[in-house]
This record gives structure tokens, C-alpha cells and sequence, in this order.
């Protein structure tokens, strides 16, 4: 019930990393060590993060925490009391720990923007930087990326299911972790929410929160009515009842409406009535009706309850009154599908000034990456997104492209047409361009989904986007393929 | 490679939670301002935190998070800061806001003990304050105690699954949150994985930290064999060769026994190599034969790739020869059912001295509460569970139970054999007991599985534990159930 009402940058911060330059899995602090020692420090590398399929068999992704990674990256350093504990594991050599002390991220960093539309296969970030460093950051960048990822697709499902009713989202008490809660609140927030009921989050990035009352309000008062007029007395601009506490339609609704009546009489307005349990289209249906009858049609129905895209479905199907939903724990923690796979793949290395391309080999076609550091262009024609081709940086736009597998497919493209959807958003360590707010993103997601056509965007079967390879890249890719199997 | 060195506390810090005090849903500060209006700010209250079904349909839960939770409650205060963005909201009154300025948590909790095994409606957590300050806490209780109580129960299955292999906890890159990694290392570590990838967890906790390369490392040389060779050369005490990089068994394998033996020459000992994609069990059985025949029987196999209890019993039953599973985003997100849904319940107010018991009524049984504050009752007979018993606190051990809503359903209890599970562990607002290790908290919980019949383990269809209510809450319930309904 509050607007989103500063400026501020919608990142998180590097105190949320006190550990940050330890936040990665041990296996790159090896690998850093084995480098160094192989006297491979400084030789350069490119790699690239992406996911292979979208979560619950969707159609697209809505990049996201690529903003927060950029804000934490040229933080990074070691403390002393980080190296006294490498130095405990008896794995790590005096001179390497003393290299670690004076590390910072140099490199260079490529990305969409946060809130960009992006399909499997596809490099949402690509980190171009001396291969220590580029290892270094690997963990950190894929925590940050698949979760926000995963949770901006899944939060843009959610409002697209429900419009024109809103979606606040309530996941904070389910929410994987304490920062997992924050996350989810600024990027369900960007990806279409109206608001949160989580208040560190309105406190950090401005967000709007919303929150009346609990069951245990009701319950704590003599009666249900003595309840509702106590809440009205304190906030009688602020009043959304929670009707189930004890019985939904014959208790709790027309106490509701009687107190509502009350708040009319002395010039105020409530907000509306929430229900959080039982069959949410039959009490809903029927809490409408009792409403409109008693002259109160502007006081909204919020429905929460284990709600999804796929409920919010079957509700408008059977034409639930619902105005706003309140999602929780299906949307902090993606039920459907509570991890985005993303990887960060070695696409090429740097060894004597000149790239050389690397690619991962697999039984499995869908496993095998793509080499060489790339550009992704995008094909926007009249309003509308029609084809991702990836090409080699070096590139000009391209005019064709071909499937990275199936040979029949392929598809003509207009070189004018086309956009580069990776900037360099960071440079020799620093960061280009000033951070974003919240407004900026939450424009984005909605202009980019506006312009993905529908047939992508349904949960059901959605039409795939076309991905393609340039036609220089495919030759480069088939020429790999041939030496390393 | 690494062991548990030190004693330190295995929790959370106030530093963790920089707005520890606005971590909370917008509708415990308007209920908060509502009982403050009322004047019964100092009005007392006991509220249960507890969940209604175990995740994936298991038949337990490992209670966890209690020890962090009684970390930060102690620790709560409201900022300068928190209380001006308050006042941004026009919801609170300033003397409102005056009053939050002094708020600390003076109440008394009672908890099981972190790694205790749970049943469904059983308190984990009753909070027994003032109901401001128990609504206070509400939020920041739930995040914490939902999460590291569904990964520890996560863990623990996927531990027993492959047991006597040994897990390792890989997640990090794909757990939910920056934090929400770092309680999944823990969490899992106590619930008995042998370690975790996670250096941040290693730092701050003490556990064991695993890794070697991955496959950027073997990418970035000119060929397989040269990049296991640096590798050997840096690291001839801690090589695990990630042998999938190109073709497992005509180029990994090999090249991974060639490596081997010449550390052995050396008078080194390779721990092992890694199968991560492909047909495990064919993979795992075709390398075991190979080391075998190269008089490599130390080298253990090392297995990861979305692997989950229900995969390592499909590998076990066919025999495949994995000696350590690295488990990361099934365990780190409990990709089978990813959230546990704990609720927080008023159970009972008392406004002059006497508590009055309260329920939360439904139309769906299962979600109607019991009343009163409450202790649960373990019956322990020769070294295992046979059944809970919940009581209204007053009461001593009793020595019958009946089934809440099913009556032919009664047991006679052995009062002799029953031990109260609830402690206090928080009184006027300090904790009592000094701070567990995580090696307490490990213990615990192996011993707490040892005394679980194995019929409540079963992944598949495990037969619920007994958990009832003593005649005297059962009748409380009922008299109450009357009267509300």
C-alpha cells in the first residue's frame, strides 16, 4: 500500500558478500593454484554463462542478477583472515596465498541487460579476463544469475497468468535463505509484481509493500468482529480482512462487510477482503456477489493459497473475482522447477595473443557448447522478436543462419534488423555505465515480454524461439567437432 | 580434503542479518501497531511453529534452523534508518515508531533441539512473549526454520540412500540466494554429508571442504593428458581427475590411470576420478574395472550430475561401484519439493494472568490446530521411537494418546518412557546453553536417525509415525471445536 518511491540503485551491495571473494566452490581456488604455478596466470580466456533448457519446459528466461554480479565484482579481494584459513587446508603454497593477497578482477565483462528476454544456449554473460580471474568469479556469477534468472522467469509467468489482476508477492517465510527472501522480492518486483510484503525490501530498493492482518489477529480478540473493528480503528485507509479464520461465508465475510459499511459511513474506503483457503473460485464467486450487493464494489478480493500460473489459469477459467493475487512459496522458490541450469563454459583461450576456440565434447548433442567468443544478435521486426543468431565476436551482422544440429533448418535473415544484444558492462575491472533502479528493469522486463509474440510465452507447449549459429560460426563449431571426436 | 578443525558455533550472526529487524512481512508492523493502539502491547501470548505434511511425502523431518534462529532473536533492534523508512509508509504513528525504537525481544522460546527428528503438527518452535514481540519474530523464525529444516531432512535422505558411499555437497552454483548456500553447506554437513564445495562454509564453520578441476581446467590445455598431468604436478596428494571432458572411456579413463600410475611410481596416491554426464552406472562399472586391472584399487569413483536419493538407489541397484557422490542443485534447492510449509499458530493469549487456549478453525481438518501451549512427549523404548504424545504443558508424561480426528484410534503410553522434547532455550529474551558445534549437531542427528525405525525412513510409502494428544488436550480441542464451529 506504498508507492516505490526513491531512485536508488536496485542492486545488492557488497556487505551482502562478506565472504564474497571466498563465496565459490573450492575447485576454482585448485584451479587458480595450478595455473598459477603452470605459469598460466596471466594468459587470457573467455567464458560464458548460459542454460541449456528453461525451467518447467517454458519458452523463454528473463535474465536477471546480472546487475547485482556487476556491483559485486570489482569488489572483490581477499582478507587476511580468508588466507589464514586457505593456508589451514594444506593445500595451497606460500607464494600462491601471497599472489592471492594483491588479486583484484581486471577483466572484461559482457552481458544482456538485466530484464532482457534469452533462450537456451545462449551467453548471458561472457567473462573475458586473465583465466584465474575468469575462474575466480565463476561460482559467484552463477549463484547470482540462475537464481535471479529462474526467479524473474517464473514471476513474469505468474502476473502474465493473472492480468489484468495484479500479483504481490508474499514468499518471504519460504524463501530459501535469509538474501534468497531479498532476491526474490526485487526481482518478482522487476519482473512485474506490484509490491512485496517483505520490508527489508521496500527499506533497500524502494519497493511498494503490502500487508494487513493474520489469522492470529482474529484469534487473538474475543470475536472476529471485535477483531476487524480494532484493525479498522488503527488503519481505516489500510484495511484488507482476512475472511477464513473461522468460517469464510458465514463469519468472516459478512463481518467484513459490516465493518466496511462502517468505514464508508465515516469517509474511508476498505481496500478489500482476503481469502486463504478453501476453494478459492466458489468463495471468491460468492464474497463478490455479497459485496456488490452491500454496495462495495471497490473493495478487491485477494486470493492467496499455494497459488501459481497454473491456478490463477484454472480460477480466470471458471471466473474467480479475483483483483490481486498474493504468491508465496511457488514463486520464492519456483516450485515448479526450483533451479535454472545455468553453466559458464570455456569458450576460448588466449595463450599468445591470438584466440583460440575450446569446446566441450559430449555424447550428448545438447551438451556440447558452442566455441569461440560470440556476439548474439537479435532479429526485431515490426514490434516483434523473431530469431537469436549467435555469431563470432569478430562478425559483421549476419544474413543467414543455420540449427546447430538438424542441417535442413535453416533461415535467411535481415543484417538491418538486427541488434547485439551483449555490451561490454565492464572493463579492465571497473564497470561501464551507472547502476539501474528498480523502475528501469521492471520497464524493461515489460517492454521485452511485449515484444516476445504470445506463442512463446505459454505455459503450455509454448512455439520455440529460433536460436541459430552464422554460418561461420556453424563451420567453426562442425571443424571442432570433427578434430576432437 | 580437508577436516573439521575447530569448535567454533555452527550459526548464523546478527552480521548475516543487517536488517534483522524489518526481515518480516508488512503485516506483523501494521498487527504490531494494532496491538499497541489497542493497549495490549504487553499482552501475553504463545505461538507454534510447525508444519502439516513432510516434504516429498517422506514420513519425517530433521528439525533445524533453531539454533540460528535463537542466534539473531536476541539481537533485534530497530535502526534510526528502519524506523525513517517506516515513517515514509504513512501507516505508523509516531508514537508507534517510538515505542519500536526500544523494542527488544523479551520473551521466553522453547525448541527442540537442532537435528532433532519431527513429525507433522508437532512444535518445533513455541514462542511464548508479549504478542507483539512473538508477531515480531514471526517472519524471521519461519524463513530460517523452513528452509534448514528442508534441507536437512533432504540431506539426510540422500545420505542414507548412499550410504556406505559418502556425499559431498556441490550446490552452491545453484542454490537459491548467497546465504541460502551457505545454510545448505551447513545444513547438509550436520545432516551428514562428509563435506561441501563451498569455501565461505569451510571459513566460517570449519567443514570440510572438497574439489579439484573442472572441466575448463582440461579445455584450457592442448591436450587430456597435459592438463591432468599439471594438475598431478601441483596437487600429487589431492587429484581427482574429471575424466568427461571429451570421451570418458576411450580418452579420460586412460589417461587418468596412465596419470595415476605415475603418481604411484612417485609414491602418491590419486583419490579418485569423476564421471560428470553419461550413463553412471555403465561409466562407473567399466572404470572400476579398468583401475582394478591397473592395480589402482584406492582410486575411488567420484559421481556427479543431478544426482538424488532416488538416482543413487537406481545406481546401488545396479551395482554401480560409486564410492562418493558429489551431490549440488537436487540437495541445494530439494528439487523434489522445495519448500517445507511451516506455519506460525497463535495458540493461546493470556490478558490478565490466565492463558485462554485458541484454535485455528477449518472446513479441511487438516489444517485445524490444537490448542494450548503445548509439550511433545517421545516415547523411547530399547534404543527406538514408537510414538509422540502432545500435551498441554501442565500436564505430566501421559500414558494414553488418541488421533486427533479419528477415534478408534488410541494408544496406551509407558509414561516411564517418555521424555519431553520442548526445552527452554530462550528466557527474558537470553539464550540458555551456550552455542553447538556443528560437530554436536552432526552427532545428534546420526543418533536421531539410529532410533528412527527404518519404516519411517523408506523414500517410498514409509509408514507414519504415531503422533497424538493426551485425553486432556484432546478434550480442550474438542470442547473448542464446539464451540467455534
Amino acid at each position: 500500500m506504498t508507492t516505490c518511491t526513491d531512485n536508488r540503485a536496485a542492486t545488492l551491495a557488497i556487505s551482502d558478500f562478506p565472504q564474497a571473494a571466498i563465496f565459490t566452490d573450492l575447485y576454482e581456488l585448485t584451479m587458480m593454484q595450478g595455473y598459477h604455478a603452470s605459469g598460466r596466470a596471466s594468459e587470457w580466456a573467455a567464458f560464458e554463462l548460459f542454460f541449456r533448457r528453461v525451467p518447467e519446459d517454458g519458452g523463454y528466461c528473463v535474465a536477471a542478477g546480472i546487475n547485482d554480479a556487476l556491483e559485486i565484482v570489482p569488489r572483490l579481494k581477499f582478507t587476511s583472515e580468508q588466507l589464514s584459513y586457505l593456508a589451514t587446508l594444506k593445500l595451497f603454497r606460500s607464494e600462491f596465498l601471497e599472489y592471492l593477497q594483491a588479486l583484484r578482477f581486471t577483466g572484461e565483462i559482457r552481458a544482456l541487460d538485466e530484464g532482457a528476454v534469452v533462450f537456451p544456449n545462449e551467453p548471458l554473460v561472457c567473462v573475458v579476463a586473465p583465466i584465474i580471474e575468469a575462474q575466480w568469479i565463476e561460482t559467484l556469477l552463477l549463484n547470482i544469475v540462475n537464481f535471479a534468472t529462474l526467479i524473474a522467469t517464473k514471476a513474469s509467468r505468474i502476473v502474465r497468468a493473472a492480468r489484468p489482476a495484479t500479483v504481490v508477492e508474499f514468499g518471504l517465510r519460504r524463501a530459501q535463505g535469509p538474501n534468497g527472501g531479498l532476491l526474490v522480492s526485487k526481482t518478482a518486483y522487476q519482473a512485474g509484481c506490484i509490491g512485496t510484503s517483505n520490508v527489508e525490501a521496500g527499506f533497500r530498493f524502494g519497493i511498494p509493500v503490502y500487508g494487513t492482518h493474520a489469522h492470529s489477529w482474529v484469534q487473538s480478540f474475543e470475536s472476529e468482529a471485535s477483531a476487524f473493528r480494532a484493525y479498522a480503528d488503527v488503519f481505516p485507509d489500510n484495511c484488507i480482512f482476512l475472511v477464513d479464520t473461522y468460517e469464510t461465508l458465514d463469519s468472516g465475510l459478512p463481518r467484513a462487510i459490516a465493518e466496511a459499511k462502517r468505514l464508508q459511513a465515516a469517509g474511508h474506503r476498505a481496500l478489500g477482503i482476503r481469502i486463504d483457503s478453501g476453494d478459492l473460485a466458489y468463495l471468491a464467486t460468492a464474497a463478490r456477489k455479497a459485496l456488490d450487493e452491500a454496495n462495495l464494489p471497490y473493495v478487491a478480493i485477494v486470493a492467496s493459497s499455494d497459488i501459481d500460473e497454473y491456478i490463477i489459469g484454472e480460477l480466470k477459467a471458471q471466473g474467480a473475482p479475483i483483483g490481486v493475487y498474493g504468491v508465496g512459496t511457488r514463486l520464492a522458490t519456483a516450485f515448479g522447477e526450483p533451479a535454472l541450469g545455468g553453466v559458464y563454459k570455456l569458450v576460448a583461450v588466449r595463450p599468445n595473443g591470438a584466440w583460440i576456440p575450446k569446446m566441450k565434447i559430449s555424447s550428448n548433442p545438447a551438451k556440447m557448447t558452442s566455441p569461440g567468443v560470440k556476439q548474439v544478435w537479435r532479429w526485431e521486426s515490426g514490434g516483434a522478436y523473431l530469431a537469436d543468431c549467435l555469431a563470432l565476436d569478430e562478425e559483421s551482422p549476419p544474413a543467414h543462419m543455420r540449427h546447430p544440429d538438424l542441417e535442413y533448418k535453416q533461415l535467411q535473415l535481415n543484417p538491418q534488423e538486427l541488434r547485439p544484444l551483449l555490451r561490454i558492462r565492464m572493463k579492465d575491472g571497473s564497470s561501464i555505465g551507472g547502476p539501474e533502479t528498480c523502475a528501469v528493469v521492471r520497464g524493461r522486463v515489460a517492454s521485452e515480454l511485449n515484444k516476445l509474440p504470445a506463442e512463446h510465452q505459454r505455459l503450455a507447449n509454448p512455439h520455440g524461439y529460433r536460436v541459430g549459429l552464422s554460418d561461420r560460426l556453424w563451420t567453426c563449431r562442425r571443424e571442432m567437432m570433427e578434430r576432437l571426436l
